[in-house]
C-alpha cells in the first residue's frame, strides 16, 4: 500500500479497537467497521491509538487486529506503536509495516520535558523503526503531558526524514499550526502533513489553518469527512453549517476518560459494534449519560439524515 | 447584602477585570460591566476569580475593584480570595466581607494531593477567614491541576459549616454533579448551591443533573442566563436550542490559555471593555483568531438578536 | 515457594535486569547475580520493577526472567507486573506465580487522582490478578505522580485480603510509617509487611519507625541487610555507622534517571554484570561520572571492607 | 552595594523568614541571623525565596525584610521577586534594587512547558525589572515543575544582558554543569555564575564539576563555605571529608515540604531564631522528627565542633 508522506491529505479515521463483553478482541465488529469507514469515504484508517486502547492489547493481538483490516481494506493504514521501550517500538513497526501499513505513530513517553529531550527521544525511535519508515508525530500534550512547540516540530521534521506527518493536537492550537505554515514557507522546516485530533473540537478552523485534514475518532467520520470536503472546495459556511450542527455531539464526545465510551456507544447504537465494551480499566457510561446521548442523537438527526440507529 | 446559602441559585458571571493598554485598572469600563451584568438579569457576580487576572493585582487594587462594583450593584458579589499563604486570604477576605461581599471563591493550591491534604487545606482556609463566612469551593483541575471526588466534597461540606456552595467545573463532571445530589439525598452530606464554571461548555446537561446554575465568564451572559431559565421552567428543548448556537463561539472561547483574550475581545465589541488588555503575561488574539471570533459572531447574530457590535 | 504475608520482614533486592550491550537479556549474568544476592543474606528478591526496565520487556522475556531466577533460589521472588490494562497484569501474573514466584507488585498508573480512584484501582487489579494472590502497593509518588494517603492504604489493606506488603518509598515517608503502625495499634486497619524503597535513602530512620525492612536496588545490598540486622537487634549507632558510610555513594546512586546507570555500573565493577548497558531510551553515565562513582567507592573501601572492584 | 556579575563566587545564604508563633515577621531573629551569616563567612544572602516564605508575604513585608537585612550586613544581598504577574515583580524588583539589592531571582511559574515559552518568560520578566538589573534563573524542577535544557539557559543568557547567574538546583544535575561550562568554552553562551542549590545535596560534586558555589540554606551554612574553600584550595578528600560529615543531616533536611521545618528547628536549636514556626499552611515536625534531628546532631558533634545547641 501507498507510504504516507509530506503531503498526505485527507481523513484519517481512528478506529476503536472492538471488544466482546468478556473482552476478547470482536473480529466481526472489525471486519463491519472497517467496511463502514471505506463505505463513508475516509482516506485511511489509524489502529492502535490510545483510543484503540493499545496499551492493554498484547503485542500478537495488535499484529492481528492490523492484519485483519489490512486484508479488508485498500485505503492507508497507520498504526500507532508507542511503547516505553525502542525494542517493542521497533518489533511492532518492523512486523505491520512488512504486512502493508503505510505508516506508524509515535506519541512522546508522559515524562519527556525539555525541547532537546523531546528531539532525542524521536531520534532514538526513528533509527529504531528505520530510516525509511513514515511515522506520525502524535502532539497531545492533554494526554501525554508533553508539550511540543513549533521550533521541537520543526527539528524533528528538518532532522528526520521518516517523520512525514503530524497528528495536531494540542489545545489550543490553531495559532499552532498557523506558525507552522509559516516557518514551511520560510524555508525553516520541510512540509509535513497535518491531520488533526482532540476530537475534531477545532476541524472548523484547523482546516482553514492550512492543516491537511483530520486524524480523529469521532463517532460520525462523516462529518469529518464533509468539513474537510467542504473547506477544500471553499464552501466556508457549508462547512461550518455542517460542523456546528454536530458540535453538541462531538463536544460530548470529547471528554477526557469518558469520551471513548461516549464513541463506543453511539457506534453500537449505528450498528457498527456488537458491544460498547472496553478492557478493564475503563469508563462505563451511566444510564443518564446514554440518555443524554440519545437525546443529543435525536436533535442531530433531525438536520442530518445520516443518522440513523438500531434499537 | 445577602449571604451565599447552600440553596443560592441562578447565574452569577465571572467578570474580568478590565485594564488600559498601560495596565492600569480600567474603572469606567469596570462601572459599565457592572450595570450590564445587572441589566442582562444575571443573579450575581464574582470578581477576582482566575479570568479576572486576580494573581497579578495587589491586596490594594483588589479592595478598590470590589469597592467599586459594590457601590454600583445590588447583586450579591463573590470574591475570589486564593493565596498561597492563609495570611493573605484571611486580609483580603476579611478586607471585602466588611465591605459588603457576600462570600468569598477559594481554589486550592496545584500542589495539593490526597484526600486528606485537601480537607486539611479547606480546614485551614475556613479558620483563616472565620466560620461565619460562606465560601465556594472551586472545582477546576484543568486549571489548578488538584482533584476533588465527591467524597472530598462531602467532607468538606460535613465539617465546615461556611462551605455553603462549589463551583463545579471538573472535567467530564455530568456524573459528579449526580453523585453530589445522590449522596445529598442519601444524607451522606449537606446540600450545597452548585454552580457550574469551565465555561459552561456542559451548562446545557449541568442543570438538567441538578446543578443550581452557572457560574463562568462566557462573553454573552445572556445565553447562561437563558439556559438556566429555559431548564429551570422545564423547557429542555428551548434550553439546548439556544446553548446549541451559542456552542461554536463558547467552544471557541474555552480554550485554555487563550479563552481569556477571546472573551475580552469580545466583550470590547459589545462596548463593553474600552481595551482588550491583560496585564501581563498573558496571551494576545492574532489578527487571523480575530477574524475568527468575527466570523463565529456573524454566524451567531443570525440567531440571537442580542449580538449586536460596535466597529 | 512461600507466600508473602502481612508479617514478611527482611530485605528483598530489586534485581536489575542485566542485557548485553546490544539489548539482549544476559542471562549468565543473571545467574551470577542470583548466586551474589542469595550469599550477601538478602531475604528475597524482587524482579522487574521499574529499575529491571520492566516496560522494556516482552511477556515471554519476563517469563523468561522470572524462571530462571526461579530455577536457581530458593528465596521468595516478588515480581513486578504492572500494565496499563488488566488483561496484561494478569496473564503475567497468573504465569508467574503458577511458576513458584511468592506474590506480585502492582504501581498504580500515572494518571490516578482522588483516593477513591486509586481503591477502584487497586480493587480492580485484585479481582483480575485473582484473590488468593498476595500483591505489594507500590507507593512512589516521585516516580509515578501519585500520591496515596495512610487512609487510602488502609482502605485498600481493609478489603483486600491479598494486599499483605507496601513498597513504602514516599518521600518524605518517616511521618508515613509512624500514621500506618498507629492506625494499625488503633485497630483501623490491618497490619501490613513495610519494605521501604527510594533507593534506601531513609532506611536508618524508616526501620526505627517501624519498618519491616527494606525492598530496594542500592548497589551494595550487603548496607541494606546491615542496617536492617542492626536495628533488629537493637544496636541503633552501629546501623547509622555503617549507613552513613554508605550514604555518599547511597545519595550518589539516588538521582531519578540516572540512578540506574550508576547501579548497573557499580554492580559492573563489582564482576556481578558483564555489562551495565540499559535497553534504550535510558541514562548512559559519562566518563565524568564513572570517575566520580569511582572515587566514591575508592573512599567507601577505607570503611567497607566488602568494597572489591574488578578493574 | 556591589551588583552580581558574571563572575560572582562564593556562597550565598539563603535565609529563612523567621516568624513569632503567632505568625508576625520576628525582626530580633532576622537581626541575629544577619549577624550569623557574616560571621560564618558567607560571601553573600538570598532573601525571600521559596524557603523565606515569600508567598505567604505582602509587598510590605517584603521590602520591610530587605530593609532590615540591608541595614545590617555589607554583603551582596539577592531577593527573590516572583509573582504570577510583571507588575508584582518590577514593583518588588524596583523598590529592593533601589534600596541596595544586589540582584533578584526569578523562578518559572509552574504552568511553563517548551523552550520558547520559558525563553519568552524570562524576556518579558527582564523587560519588566529592567536591563540593567542583574537577575538570577532559578532552576529548581522538583519544586517548580519547569524543566530547562542547557540550551535554553544559553538562549536566555544570550539575550538578556541581565541574566548573570544560574541557581541551578536541577536533579540530577552534575551533567547540566559540565555542559553549560562547555558550552561556554565553545563560545556558544556567555559566561554565567552557576551557584548550587537542591540543599546542597550534590555540592560536593557540583563545585568540581565548575560551580562557583553555593545558594541553599542548609541549616549550617559553614559546611558550604568549607565544601566550596576546599574545593577551590584544591583539597578534596578535606571537601569530601566535611561534606559526607554533614551528609546525614543534610539528606534528613532536603525533604521536599518538611526541609523548612527542619532547617528552622535546627536554628531554633542553634539559637538563631526564637521560634521555629512557619506561616500557615507549613509543616510541624513531629516529637519523633525532631528527636531524630537531635540524634543526628548529636552525632555530627562528634566531628564537627562548630555543633552548639541551646537546651
Amino acid at each position: 500500500m501507498a507510504l504516507l508522506t509530506r503531503t498526505t491529505q485527507g481523513v484519517f479515521a481512528i478506529a476503536p479497537t472492538p471488544f466482546n463483553d468478556d473482552g476478547a478482541v470482536d473480529f466481526d465488529s472489525l471486519s463491519r467497521l472497517t467496511e463502514f469507514y471505506s463505505r463513508v469515504g475516509v482516506t485511511g484508517l489509524t489502529l492502535l491509538g490510545q483510543m484503540g486502547e493499545a496499551p492493554k492489547l498484547s503485542h500478537d493481538e495488535s499484529v492481528g487486529i492490523v492484519r485483519h483490516v489490512l486484508k479488508r481494506t485498500d485505503v492507508p493504514i497507520v498504526v500507532g506503536v508507542s511503547a516505553p521501550g525502542y525494542a517493542a517500538l521497533r518489533a511492532l513497526s518492523t512486523e505491520v509495516m512488512s504486512a502493508g501499513a503505510s505508516g506508524v505513530m509515535i506519541a512522546p513517553p508522559n515524562t519527556l520535558r525539555t525541547d532537546d529531550r523531546i528531539v532525542a527521544y524521536y531520534e532514538g525511535a526513528a533509527a529504531a523503526i528505520g530510516e525509511d519508515v513514515p511515522f506520525v508525530i502524535q502532539d497531545y500534550p492533554l494526554s501525554f503531558s508533553v508539550e511540543m512547540s513549533p521550533s521541537v516540530i520543526a527539528r524533528i521534521a528538518s532532522t528526520l526524514p521518516g517523520c512525514v506527518m503530524l497528528k495536531h493536537e494540542d489545545w489550543p492550537g490553531l495559532e499552532k499550526i498557523s506558525t507552522l505554515r509559516r516557518m514551511e514557507a520560510a524555508g525553516d522546516m520541510p512540509r509535513l502533513s497535518i491531520l488533526c485530533g482532540n476530537g475534531g473540537l477545532f476541524l472548523d478552523f484547523e482546516t482553514e489553518r492550512g492543516a491537511d485534514g483530520a486524524m480523529t475518532g469521532y463517532c460520525f467520520p462523516e462529518l469529518l469527512v464533509d468539513v474537510v470536503r467542504h473547506t477544500a472546495a471553499g464552501h466556508r459556511d457549508a462547512a461550518h453549517d455542517v460542523f456546528d450542527a454536530h458540535l453538541p455531539l462531538l463536544r460530548y464526545e470529547q471528554q477526557p476518560g469518558t469520551g471513548l465510551a461516549v464513541r463506543k456507544y453511539v457506534m453500537m447504537r449505528r450498528g457498527l459494534l456488537t458491544s460498547d465494551a472496553q478492557r478493564r480499566p475503563g469508563a462505563v457510561l451511566s444510564a443518564t449519560a446514554r440518555a443524554e446521548v440519545d437525546y443529543l442523537l435525536t436533535r442531530l438527526a433531525r438536520s442530518d439524515s445520516r443518522v440513523t440507529l438500531v434499537a
